[in-house]
């Protein structure tokens, strides 16, 4: 999906919320011909003369016939997402009407538009940069706090402006190395090699962080892998049941915003943990028996969390002891989840408070001191960081950037350490420059932008 | 679902658009506070500052939390779809985006809104009737052109008008026999008996023509009811398919409109024809054979439109004429459809043009000669009526409440006949005139307009 001139300069025309049966329809259209097209089926204020960010209220006509009375929303170059002119025509909510209404804009003169040429066009018009316009489908596809933060965060440029910044000082460097190519019988040095040393080593240890903040940022994205393990009566079922259903009772209070819950994943503090299969979560296979068992233990390994679930009245504490164990040599941080409150003797929870301090108890049937749990959860998982505004890299193709950024970076210090040739120096910074560059769309290729676009919904 | 004043006096806060995920979401406030509760948490402009009608760039925020980049149009008092104070928030089409915002805005004082809420209060401050709230609704559900124009030509106020100018007419003669009761020891006469007949009697035409309109209106706005009729092998589930099909082809050829098909619903020309399923359409069940039954009998009845399907290979003129003559008997309108034009003798084909001209010959495996079959069901249905801006009334409510004025309206030209005395003449009149305004929502009861608006989806 490269663009021709042509399709550049055309206006462009789709559905911008979503479909179904809803009080209202907005349908987007944008190019310079947006309002033009528009009032020729807009019966009403002669568009053409209002100024922008203004509303007018009318009737869209297919010649005697009305297809709706509708408000329509002007926003004229440059003022408008996409920069160019913009029309939001705001119908009633049926898609009938919406088809009508864009056959009626098609037969005028626009196109239908292809999946993010709205965002596309922002792009290419400056709006923002590529990592940006990327933010904007990650903040639509948002269902947590964590991951509406981080693509908030990323839109607004936060992330951006950091690569920005690593790119401005490295291209000074770069420049300098240039010169002195040119004037390279005269052996004059413009870059200082020990300050460029220190200039890499400091971007190297910025694009570690950023790197590093990927497992985080991918959690983020797309939840905390989590699985329950215990014997088959320990309650796994019982529990997941109750933290989802807690969890929808509190989402659920405002009518007519309630989600799609996804089968086993669960918003705790803002922070989705999507609990894994092993072995069939749901099914009551001994999964800490299966321990052993390479496959088994392999999908343990891939989890972030474990919580460690036995029922009290069924696990003595050389149980508790061996399993402990085991879940300490996977290396996979764990809850120890003591179930069934209700049905175990004191001495037990005593001893096993004295044994495990770190135990917490709960009764999952009765959904009892589930908070503590979930505290202990967020405790583990340790999602500060995501609140105090760090930049954290959320999308896989930025993460491949920041990888081969950080490669062609050793590169370059390692050409400083053998003495390589200024021109060896220049190609390996420039493999950095193009690296970095590719992040905010400062260097792209049409299959790029055809790839990142495409992935968008039509109306975007 | 009654509304008390104070109720009537919240700022009330709702999704406009429909959920799911989408480029932009419309959040959608109503009430004196409408502007007040968006300024507390909308950084940008000086909401309260600004003229109606206009748009605002600007963020969400709860506290220093940024929420999402929005555009916020406000529309002020009387200006709007509900006469009150509105705003309309557009944020990024994700569903936690919408709950966060409508959380927040309800923590700074608005309240959710009742399914129908903006609707209702768009109707009792005037801004319509209630035959035309309730065809808003309509019109959101419209899927077709036939429904669609029938709900729009309700909600510009067509239906009202006629409604509304019968029942000026009746209270005008009203006013003047309850004068004539003020003097009834004088024996005045203010109103003419004569002129009174004669008007009551216009009247009753009018009523009739609505009530009759309903046959009509019911079938634009639920679908014609059809029946396919065939042997096993003649083809009735391929001719559906074909229909379908075709009909999906057309209508998805724009991207992103795509809507929901219903199983046995077709459009063709603009009207729904739904088909039944009579002892199982899409089963192998021999309808034809089946009519000397009665339950399928009876159920073919109830159908607007029947078509006779055979295989032309696989029939002869025998079964035809004697299935024809069933049908007739039936006194359901029919078409008898020749199938597999493709696997029959040129002999037989026109030995059938012969004795049945107006025969339609297809081939529903190869898609052939279906536009000559719509033509010709469309040509049976007759539904040029709705295309003439004829009033049709499609709901049933209006249904019941035109019939109930034609009786009141028979009781008064009966009093009238039997030379009643005045105050029960009156009282028919009124009688006449409280059914008439219940349409129109002149005359209400908090049970109606509760039971109207409830059927509403909220945000609307």
């Amino acid at each position: 999906m490269s663009f021709s001139l042509q399709e550049k300069e055309d206006t462009i025309v789709a559905l911008a919320t979503p479909q179904g049966v809803g009080a209202i329809a907005v349908i987007r259209l944008s190019g310079k011909d947006a309002v033009r097209i528009t009032k020729k089926v807009f019966k009403g204020k002669d568009l053409e003369e209002q100024p922008s960010h203004t509303i007018h209220f009318g009737t869209i006509r297919d010649g005697d016939r009305i297809i709706d009375e509708v408000l329509v929303s002007l926003f004229i170059a440059p003022r408008s997402f996409t920069k160019e002119n913009v029309v939001e025509i705001s119908t009633h909510g049926s898609s009938y009407i919406v088809s009508q209404v864009i056959k009626l804009l098609i037969r005028q003169g626009a196109r239908p538009a292809k999946p993010g040429e709205f965002t596309q066009r922002a792009f290419l018009n400056g709006q923002f940069d590529l990592a940006q316009a990327e933010a904007v489908a990650d903040l639509i596809h948002s269902d947590s706090e964590a991951s509406h933060q981080a693509a908030l965060s990323q839109m607004r440029g936060g992330f951006s402006d950091e690569i920005k910044s690593l790119r401005e000082q490295l291209i000074h460097f770069a420049s300098m190395i240039e010169l002195e190519l040119d004037f390279t019988e005269e052996d004059v040095e413009f870059a200082s090699r020990n300050d460029l040393k220190v200039l890499v080593e400091k971007l190297l240890r910025v694009v570690e962080q950023l790197i590093g903040s990927f497992d985080l940022g991918n959690v983020i994205k797309n939840g905390v892998p989590t699985v329950i393990a215990g014997k088959p009566n320990a309650g796994k079922s019982t529990l997941l049941n109750a933290l989802l259903n807690e969890e929808k009772a509190i989402v659920s209070d405002i009518a007519g915003t309630t989600r799609d819950f996804i089968e086993d994943e669960i918003n705790i503090g803002g922070v989705i943990f999507r609990f894994i299969d092993t072995a069939g979560l749901r099914e009551t296979t001994d999964t800490i028996e299966a321990i052993g068992v390479s496959r088994t233990q392999e999908k343990m390994k891939t989890a972030s969390l474990i919580l460690y679930l036995f029922d009290l009245s069924d696990t003595d504490m050389v149980e508790i002891n061996r399993d402990v164990n085991k879940l300490e040599n996977l290396g996979v941080p764990f809850v120890k989840v003591a179930n069934k409150t209700d049905k175990s003797n004191k001495l037990f929870i005593s001893e096993l408070n004295n044994k495990h301090p770190d135990t917490i108890f709960i009764s999952a049937g009765l959904k009892e001191n589930l908070d503590a749990l979930r505290n202990k959860i967020l405790e583990l998982v340790n999602l500060d960081k995501f609140r105090t505004g760090n930049t954290i890299v959320t999308n896989i193709r930025h993460y491949d950037s920041l990888v081969k950024t950080r490669e062609s970076l050793l590169d370059v210090l390692q050409g400083l350490d053998d003495q390589v040739t200024n021109d060896f120096l220049a190609m390996d910074i420039r493999r950095s420059l193009h690296y970095l560059g590719e992040i905010t769309g400062e260097i792209t290729t049409d299959d790029l932008l055809a790839n990142i676009f495409s992935k968008f919904c039509i109306g975007k």
